[in-house]
This record gives C-alpha cells, structure tokens and sequence, in this order.
C-alpha cells in the first residue's frame, strides 16, 4: 500500500465543506472535487485550490473520501475501481459497504457541521477505522494533523456512537424547537430561554448529569407536576410525561 | 411605599447564594440571612457582610427576599408580619402565595444556580411581579441593577416559562444522563459527544432549531431509524421513538 500525498472529494455539502478545508488548511493536496452540484462543486474546489469534476473516472488521488448521504455510498463506492483507496464519513454506514477492495477506511467526524458556521476542526474527534492495521495506521496520522482526538473505533461501536449522537444532537435541538413552539404559542419570547440552555451544558464541564438534575420531577413534587401537566397537550405533553416518569425513576421518586 | 434600603435574604441554597453575592456585588446592604442550616448560613451571611439569624422575627429590613423551596413560601411568609414587603423567588409559585399583604413581589431569576460554579449574575434575566405599579419600579429598578435583563411577566405566564424551563434545562440534562448511561451500557468514552452537545446549542446562535435539525427522522431514513430502534430498549426506546415521530410530524415525513 502507498502512502497518501494527494486526496479527493466526493460530495459538496457540510462534512465535504469543513474536512476539506481542514485538509486543505494542514498542508494536503487536495486533487479533485466531485459533485452533483456544480456550482457547489466548483465553489468547494477553489476554496481547497482543487479540480472540479463531474465524472467520476476521472477521480484521481491516493484517498478518496466520499462525503456523501448514508443511502448513496454503497452504489457510489461501486463506481471507483477496486485498487483504489476510499473512504467514507458517515456514522452509521459499515465499512464493508465500501464494496470488495483490499483499502477501505471510515473518517466519521462526531461533529454537526453548517456551511453558516466556523467550526474549531482541532476540536472535533474523529472516529476512524481501515480495513488493515497499516491503512489503519496511515489514516489515524492523517487525521492526526486535522484534531486533537483521532479514536479507533469499529463499525458496530461507531454506530452505538452515532446512535447517541441523535440523541445528544437531534433530540437536544427538537426539544428546543418544541420549547419554542410552546412559547411561540403562550405569546413569550423563547430567547428568554437561551442564557439558560447555555448554563444547562456549560454547567455539565463541572457536574456529571446524574448530579446536576434540578426540577419537579427530581423533588417528586407532584403539584407542579400536575400543573404542567394542564397546560400541555399533543406531544409535549408525551414527552413532558415520559421525561418526567424517567426522571422521578431514576431518583426512586415513583 | 419607602424605598428599599436594606434587604434581607431567606434561605442558604444556590438561589440564596448566588442572588444575595450580586446584590452585595451591586452595592446593597444585605442586612440579615436567614436558614435552618446555620452552617450555610452564617457562610452566606459572612461573604454578604450580612448578620446570621435563627428567628423569622428578627428579620428587620425594607426587602425580605424567600429563597426557598416551592412548599415552604406560603408557610414562611405567614410568619412575617403584613407591613413587612417580602419577595419571593420561584417560577411556578404565584405572587398571591404571600398573603394578604400590600406589598408583595417576585424576582424569579431564569436560570440553573450551583454553589460550584460561578455565575454572569448580568446575563440572567429576571422575571419580576408586584402587587402594585409602584413597587414593580421599584423591584425592576433593584432588579435592573444586578442584570441587562429585567422582564414583567404576570404569575400565569411566568408559569409558562418555567414549564419552558424545565424542557429546557430538567429536560436536556436528562437527555445528556440517558445517553451517558448508554454509552456506559456499552462500554463508550461519552466524554467523545461533548463537543457536539456544546456545538448543537451554540448552532442555535445563527440558526433557527427548525432549520438547525437533521438526523435520520429529519431525513426519513427509515432504515437507520429500525437498526437505531433494534439496539434500544426501556426508556431509551420510548424517547427514541417518540422523538423520531415527532421530527418526522414536524418535516412532514409520516
């Protein structure tokens, strides 16, 4: 197996967006750019001093890292020829859909990504693996030079990984938009709310959660409770009693 | 009416703690703390210049402010005498809870307190109430010299947001305990989700959640939804599943 020294990308959209530019950034040739959106595509590529490509053949570099949705991986990694080096980024897609061939790898950066946003890439940890232990080797190094936390994980683990990240990303950020449904509907102003979702997670550095639980339902105090409870209804009120019933077991309040 | 000169605090929890270190902060004379713990509060009474009392009746100030739990306001404010103008500090108890006085107050302050951490007493908004205009000048006015934000808010909708309150503090951090909980299930560093816990609440600086979300229910990916579900089981399966059909309801994918 030869070492990497040129890399290209497959796909425009955020995780194309802010690895390339973290690749970009510490000194990596990137060769093309590849994607269904050529506008996008030839954005991406001037940004990371690469070629735009609309084919797929023409793909040339030692790595190619396919930032693409989950659905499309398998059929796309089936268009590159077996002799060469592909990797994709996603959380809960095996290694093995990257098809028969003796290199394969997975990059999945546990991180939420908008093309609006900075991101600190040094920050976010990137879960890797390889179909050998030298790839495996070549591939932790190069995400060495992107982040402080490079962590070898397999595909089953990188899919419990991934499955908490829904619920640490996606069900964090639904709650908050039924938060703010709720107050959009009562006529308050949910940006009253924000100074205290920033304390809930800054105060997590300190508290471990099981420790940092404050609320009605820890107390086991049933007239707030009920109380919420009436003013509730749909789906808020599920979850308001599922939370609630979780959070009162959890402290043998029920 | 006088204006208030002097305050009083009741209580030694983190409301108590970290309200009477910004009104001693702002220049006010906290005249007596008192609680039942004398430890906590001969300490809070040191660190705010303050005399420590065991009696309610010595209590002598303009302002007596309760910082105490829910069930103890009704009780303790019965035990200071009607002339005396006495505040309390809870989001989902009503003003009217402190008798029949003609000057009452609230100042619920919108935020999660620990002794353990320190606090940007400014940056958190205090919702306040008053039994007659006058006086919620004069709390506002007070109020408006501990933070940049001072918000009238009646007793019923101050309910409201502190039923918002608990989605967004009780709420996540339970969500944060659960999945820390999974991840020890399987033997997982959670420590490796903490940026992205601290990425999705900043994200909401510039976008909204509704356009913020993505994930699997957002996509309608219901083969990653059914291998999530599979690993599942109790209370991580009922939230999973009532998440994902409230995402999918949102974005019209059910």
């Amino acid at each position: 197996m030869s070492k990497i020294r040129s890399i290209s990308i497959v796909g425009t959209g955020n995780v194309a967006f802010h690895l390339g530019k973290a690749l970009h950034a510490s000194g990596w040739n990137i060769e093309h750019v590849y994607g269904r959106n050529a506008a996008e595509g030839k954005r991406l590529a001037a940004l990371l001093n690469a070629n735009y490509t609309e084919k797929i053949p023409e793909l040339e570099a030692d790595l190619i890292i396919l930032c693409i949705n989950d659905d499309a991986i398998q059929s796309l990694s089936q268009m590159i020829p077996a002799e060469k080096l592909v990797a994709h980024t996603s959380g809960s897609i095996s290694l093995e859909a990257l098809g028969d061939r003796s290199n394969k790898a997975v990059i999945y950066p546990l991180q939420t990504f908008s093309k609006e946003k900075e991101t600190v890439f040094s920050k976010v940890p990137l879960l890797v693996e390889a179909s050998n232990d030298a790839l495996l080797h070549e591939i932790a190094t190069l995400c060495g030079s992107l982040t402080e936390q490079v962590v070898c994980v397999s595909s089953d683990d990188r899919k419990k990984v991934h499955l908490n990240a829904v619920f640490i990303n996606n069900f964090v950020n639904h709650l908050v938009f039924l938060s703010q449904e709720l107050m959009n509907q009562q006529g308050l102003d949910w940006n009253l709310l924000k100074p205290l979702l920033r304390e809930t997670v800054e105060k997590l550095d300190i508290l471990d959660p099981l420790d940092a639980q404050t609320g009605p339902a820890r107390r086991g105090d049933l007239h707030t409770i009920e109380a919420h409870s009436a003013l509730l209804k749909g789906v808020h009120k599920e979850i308001y009693e599922l939370f609630t019933r979780s959070i009162m077991k959890t402290y043998g309040q029920s």
